[in-house]
């Protein structure tokens, strides 16, 4: 078994559990190496103290599954099978006695677990993700490696979007634009649906690009990431396009005062709610505090927000091997917004950025 | 209130459950016109027999909520508030006496059902899927209109793919290729992963695209939709690059006799599972049984798979404005894979293809 079923399996032997059900795509590619989206079919692993691993997937992925290196028992259905029958079968040749099963309360569904009840009617379910959670949140040097090309081509996504800004542009004419360029140089998903976002629009810390043509005066903001080899970057970067107003360098500058205040801040033993207070606290001095909606940061990794919240209650310090974003934004309505983002890595030391574009206004 | 709120709403009644509480994207935007990804942070709808409903969204998404036209309460929420707490204050200021919460217990995860279980610690929880899946299956005249559009811009995104192909060109440089064509269009996202697949890498119905060169003798597959505001599509056609086998020929045949016999099955009254037989008893007798390795389609509207399944089990009968997709597909490892997708309408007599690119063998 590899070292990451290990470190699950060696957990639930400290806490007396006798097996864990992991059902999300992330972690069962975390603890597999198979990554699929099997939409509404079952996807599962079983994961014992002592046993062999199962893992459970439709019968059209088997082939995926061993490509990618799954060498265990798998459970593979049809379409019309129930999996639930065949998962009981499968299970009932093994001679475990399940007393506690640890699931993913925070992505299986009820009607999932309605199932699973069924199948272990006098079992404790317990959270896996307790476990979960921290191994993922400690990253290992070829995550860190992939996570670093990762931000560079988020880099280079800004890069082309920045160039292709243009009167008469639309929002999704500069869009189309680095995810064509980006799916040449081999991405094939982007990590979340990319935003170009320009003039009021920007106050809009979820907004849709549409057919809006960039103006003279406007803010353009990049939100933007790839997945590569399953690990996901994310940047955010504004700029404006010719002449902006007063008011608008105004926001721009106390957001990158802030950015750079919270990235300063990163270092191992930092309380990760002193981060998002180190940048928060700066742009509530500017009199923009109510216009700083969201948290500082996430988590990132194999999702794009992934534990820990980066959130001013949070009393976790940062350890070597975290990656997280650090995001502050200001957006008022009759201004529009600015964010800006990178991601982050802590070091033995201190931290670095892995993205790497630059940040200072840019005047397009 | 409009429509479909009140059929919620007197479903809710006949079935003497006092509230329904809806969690889903796609249930929330059917109801409500909101669209929204709200990611890890709580997206809700109280909806009631006789009070007015209730939306529960976090603050930086509130002024897009009120955009769509939402005119009633709605609960925001910081990333440092405690979203249940202020729904429990919420709830108080209203006289319900909640015996029966109906969930959405495909999308509602445990983590979440237990907060909510802490909020109604004697209440009965139920299924609101039975009604919400009957309600969407049903599509109006204004979802079809859009699903028609929608239909016809995958149409065109298959165009400009097999328009692409070309000796040397990549996988992802088509794929490229379409979603740039696409999101000039207005398309702001697909319905899933574009998938652009040759050679033997078309033998994996979920297969991934990547930088593997299109090759004279390959089979090309496209699998591809468009959301348009807020509905999918789904095509898929599998193309000729060069000249190809007799056992590609007879393979390509095959699917699309079993595809057309299957859209000739479709009209009022059908039972859903007769569709799938339809096709897959032409591609067992042929000889190819064991290679069509999924069901013959699934059920098509704000999400991409939805209600109802179209397996062989399914016992369902059609109904006048139903829209789904047929796809059958063969896939042998040594041959690839030929499958040839549609989307339905059932009309009041019979029903029609949305989608209507070629499907004789095209060869490029």
């Amino acid at each position: 078994m590899n070292q990451r079923l290990q470190q699950l399996s060696s957990w639930l032997k400290e806490r007396d559990i006798a097996c864990s059900f992991i059902t999300s795509t992330p972690n069962v590619f975390y603890l597999t190496n198979f990554y699929t989206d099997p939409h509404e079919r079952l996807l599962g692993l079983f994961v014992f103290q002592d046993e062999e691993p199962i893992l459970i997937c439709p019968n059209m992925e088997l082939g995926q599954a061993r490509n990618a290196g799954w060498q265990y028992e798998i459970i593979g259905f049809s379409d019309t099978d129930n999996p639930w029958e065949l998962i009981q079968h499968s299970l009932s040749k093994r001679n475990v006695n399940v007393s506690t099963l640890a699931l993913e309360k925070e992505h299986l569904t009820v009607e999932r677990f309605e199932q699973i009840q069924k199948l272990f009617p006098s079992t404790t379910f317990v959270s896996a993700e307790e476990k979960l959670h921290m191994l993922r949140m400690i990253k290992e040097d070829q995550e860190v490696a992939i996570l670093q090309e990762a931000a560079k081509l988020a880099d280079y996504g800004v890069e082309v979007g920045v160039e292709a800004i243009a009167e008469g542009k639309t929002e999704l004419d500069v869009l189309a634009t680095i995810e064509f360029e980006l799916k040449k140089k081999g991405i094939r998903q982007m990590s979340f649906d990319t935003m170009v976002l320009t003039g009021l629009k920007t106050a809009a810390p979820h907004g849709k690009p549409g057919l809006e043509t960039i103006k003279k005066g406007d803010f353009v903001l990049f939100d933007l990431g790839v997945i590569l080899d399953g690990y996901c970057s994310d940047i955010t970067r504004t700029v404006a396009f010719g002449e902006i107003s007063d008011q608008q360098r105004e926001v721009y500058n106390t957001v990158l005062k802030a950015q750079l205040a919270a990235v300063d801040a990163c270092k191992p033993g930092t309380r990760v709610g002193d981060i998002d207070v180190a940048a928060r606290s700066i742009i509530s001095n500017a009199g923009y505090g109510e216009y700083f909606t969201h948290r500082i940061g996430h988590g990132l990794g194999i999702d794009v927000h992934e534990f820990p919240s980066m959130n001013e209650t949070n009393d976790l310090l940062l350890q070597k091997g975290m990656v997280f974003t650090i995001e502050p934004g200001i957006y008022v309505p009759e201004i529009g917004g600015v964010r800006i983002e990178d991601d982050m890595i802590i070091t033995t030391d201190g931290a670095k950025t892995l993205t790497n574009f630059p940040k200072e206004l840019i005047t397009k």
